[in-house]
């Protein structure tokens, strides 16, 4: 079955790039750095519901977001979480945390996004991101 | 430098098991089947802070709770996250999520713990899964 993104996903996040069948996106949420990886796998709702090699290259992206966050974003800290209450396909997050961020030191979770001013221009400084760390 | 468990995470749960240097934790919360992962590496922040085989270990041991969260513990959903705002030292939180848990379907974190009636009951039970589920 042709793999559908959720509308939820697709309304608050802008697709960045798509490699080994995850896509890449940026929440639409200016007052931190947040990716979100999406396997384009039907119908998978937890992270053990991917085969194995599947697991292990969301693994993968997800350490190579990380590192991102950290050395270029200069993220203080970061979050990383499957937690799909409201939308049950499985994504993560990877979220880079700032000591003085609005949300800090709570999670970032449930308050309303802060879209950015032109998100075109966010997309493309992650593309170039992860063309130089790849 | 021998490891040392950070003192909030010592106070607001207790040891199930240890397994490829990594504790097992029930965080001591009755509304939810909580655990937490330590991986006992000193300095540890972040995922990526651990090696490769490290990090491998425990994911493998994220999905081996995560599947007696399902299976056993009935969870209608998981959350598994790596945050560490308020506690830096590197800890996953495996949690099991119900429609009708008091937090659903907001995060578990930032609520005060409702302690175990009898908190050596449930390591117990949490021993038994571990074994019945290697």
């Amino acid at each position: 079955m042709a793999f559908t993104l959720h509308e939820a996903i697709a309304r608050d996040s802008l697709l960045v790039s798509r490699e080994a069948n995850i896509q890449i996106r940026l929440q639409n949420h200016a007052a931190v750095p947040w990716l979100v990886l999406v396997p384009e796998h039907t119908g998978a709702v937890e992270l053990i519901d991917l085969p194995d090699t599947e697991r292990a290259q969301l693994h993968l992206l997800q350490d190579r977001v990380s590192r991102i966050l950290l050395n270029a974003a200069r993220a203080h800290k970061l979050n990383v979480a499957a937690i799909g209450n409201i939308v049950p396909q499985l994504h993560i997050h990877c979220i880079g945390r700032f000591t003085d961020d609005p949300h800090w030191p709570g999670p970032v979770w449930g308050h309303p996004l802060q879209p950015y001013p032109d998100p075109e221009l966010a997309v493309n400084a992650w593309r170039a991101h992860l063309a130089e760390a790849p």
